[in-house]
């Protein structure tokens, strides 16, 4: 008897075998029955790969100078510092909360850069007070506000300048930071990154360590990358020609595409770094300039294909006219990203992966709120009921750190899969636990 | 010498005296300074108003059996259920941490209405088990979940129905629930409403106390409220008729608007209650049938203007040819309002409060995303600047509860005024705190 074939869907960790979804090679309906819904699950192995794909094509690009930060704001918890340190990777922080989790992981913060537009002065003395390695400096406050916390320590503590090179790559507005009308960093194009670079020159309990971009997120073309990374490297080199300072660090932020549902590319990391990398080493040579350092802060790449989250159907609404709804019980307080940017996700039956999906359908969460969805227009097979356990794909980034107790609902276990084997990374949350604190 | 006189900005417990901001009769930059920011502060006496307010105008309105449920998603602290709890009001609840909150406060469960259009088993027994007085059935999975567990536990469970009446009041789309496109409750013009009337009355472990509907949210005008009383009231007429069944009780939701900014109108809640039960009494005259009790489900109309959220400025940036931003040290982690739906709110320097308001700023929070706004071209004075405490008004609802640990940023303490007086309701998080439950 022929077996039956396992096909792939999204991504190669997740398959479905004999009508039935399985993620990291697990089977998702007995991971629902064993660990309860909602869960998020994390696939370790894929993590690891991840990581270990960005440090290698960033060692091979850049040379050993080239290194990886974790952008931990995609998701923070602590099994994930430990992993991503495990891996060789250092991580960006972005405020107390992270540093604090990342020190819980035993990660060395020495190779910690902080970044957030408005690092408030406890924040800075807690990041300084904690060893983090390095500062990812906004706006003119923070740099004095930083040479006064230094001067009180007595230290020397080093900075990058966040700079906005003034590339708009056509993403969510939400999810957009490189165009010149940011909140965040100084302007090349208005002379605001040259005045911060004299100005962090000039302080002297700070040490400039370079430059830092960032120009948005789920871009999918090496182009807008090559751009940022040509632009930063005539600004460093127009540094040096006007003021005499070499940068030792080009920080390039992160950005790069995931694939979230089928019409959506898949992006080689590789491919857009070397990309990268060459035009870098083009603008040096012509420039005179050494090849810096240069770091790469990949988070929604390392995370969200090695996440997926598991509901149970509540149930199914019909509306003679209109259109059907799902209810599971989850939604937007898990996942946020459908109410705030409108974020497509491949949604299925985890237990009926074979059957025909002929039905269209709102998969819609629990809470009392209309916006309170996971997916519009979702194909589902017309047998889907109360107690069908329902997959959503690639929820690694952006989930379980965007998640928030509205209509007091808790959040769900952070389950780690591994070799066959699973463990739990972060426990569920009680009614009773978010009582904590109030009087 | 005359003093200086004392204005008042949205709502009668915001005050700005000798150019200082004063909520609830106190200095806000004394506040500030007191509980650091960001803080969530509370006006005590404004929340008890508001619900007096609320009682007063449906027993005006509808006589003794008229009640009030404070819609507790808008703020569920347990302090909250305290205070609306000793005010007279029963609750809406919508999940076991609500439950929880709510018994936690002593609050009596018996006046208590669980809503949800997705309650799981686990919800159901929780909640059973808890004696909460009232299910609001959202769909026919739930009732019969309700009737096994009312019959394992041999007891008669009440339950209301959620009927939707088929009213769009043209408010934003996630808030919007009362149009029959919906995942909210069963539809009378498809007939689902009355299917679900049969089905109810069927189960012998249920006893249908009535009907609820809710039309959506920031309703100005008391018109959608009085089609849906009328609608209500004749379906009420309509499964009498049909079924022999006449409803005890008829909740109509909440949705009162709450004023944000000056060019928002303000809402007379005692003149739409007034209406309500006009169009109401007119609809049993002419249909025979008993006026049921009637239940108003307020939320937003009782805590929003009763709060302020206290905010620190970090930087300031102009950007030539484009905009201007204020970073203060809170933003989406405790009011996704804006990210969720660009909702507006008044924003004031409140120790510059008479200072000229010659320029438009951006006011952005503290998080790494674009997307982190409190609020868009917002006048405030060109000397604001790192130190300034920033307010923004009428946070009281959907703040608290709608708050996440993004960027793993903790959420803010809850502090409430009272009588000159201020106490703590709920603690501020610490970053060691958020570690609590991670391996």
């Amino acid at each position: 008897m022929k077996e039956c074939e396992e096909r792939t869907v999204i991504c190669e960790n997740v398959t479905v075998k004999d009508g039935r979804l399985r993620f990291a090679g697990q089977d998702c309906g007995e991971l629902a029955r064993r660990f309860g819904t909602p869960v998020y699950l994390y696939d370790e192995d894929r993590l690891r790969a991840n990581c270990r794909r960005f440090v290698s094509a960033v060692k091979r690009a850049f040379g050993e100078g080239g290194f990886v930060l974790y952008a931990s704001k995609a998701a923070a918890f602590r099994q994930m510092y430990r992993i991503a340190g495990s891996e060789g990777l250092g991580t960006d922080v972005v405020s107390c909360g992270e540093i604090a989790a990342a020190q819980a992981a035993g990660f060395d913060l020495s190779n910690a850069f902080f970044h957030s537009n408005n690092k408030t002065d406890a924040d800075i003395a807690y990041a300084m007070d904690r060893g983090v390695g390095y500062f990812v400096v906004d706006c003119s406050e923070e740099l004095f506000a930083l040479a006064v916390a230094a001067a009180e320590r007595g230290i020397r503590q080093k900075v990058l300048l966040r700079i906005t090179p003034g590339i708009d790559p056509h993403t969510h507005a939400a999810v957009r930071t490189g165009q010149v009308d940011s909140k965040f960093g100084s302007a090349i194009e208005t002379g605001r990154a040259e005045e911060m670079t004299r100005l962090a020159l000039s302080l002297r309990n700070l040490e400039l360590a370079g430059f830092h971009c960032h120009i948005g997120s789920q871009i999918f073309t090496a182009d807008p990358f090559v751009r940022a990374a040509r632009i930063m490297t005539d600004f460093a080199a127009d540094m040096r020609d006007a003021l005499g300072y070499t940068a030792k660090i080009i920080d390039l932020g992160g950005g790069i595409g995931v694939r979230y549902v089928e019409d959506q590319p898949s992006c080689d990391p590789g491919e857009i770094i070397g990309e990268m990398a060459a035009a870098m080493n083009e603008r040096c040579a012509e420039r005179g300039l050494p090849l810096p350092r240069v770091a790469i802060e990949p988070g929604r790449a390392i995370a969200a294909d090695a996440g997926m989250t598991l509901y149970t159907a509540g149930s199914v609404k019909r509306i003679p006219g209109y259109k059907s709804y799902v209810s599971v019980d989850g939604g937007m307080t898990d996942n946020p990203r459908f109410a705030l940017y409108g974020s497509p996700y491949t949604v299925i039956a985890a237990e009926k992966a074979d059957e025909e999906c002929s039905e269209r359908f709102s998969v819609v969460g629990r809470c009392c709120e209309s916006g309170d969805i996971i997916g519009e227009n979702i194909p589902l097979p017309p047998s889907v009921g109360r107690g069908d356990v329902i997959a959503c794909l690639t929820t690694g980034a952006y989930h379980f750190s965007m998640s928030s107790n509205y209509n007091r609902v808790c959040r769900p276990p952070v389950v780690m899969l591994k070799s066959g084997g699973a463990y739990l990374a972060v426990k569920a949350q009680t009614p009773e636990d978010l009582l904590r604190g109030e009087v």
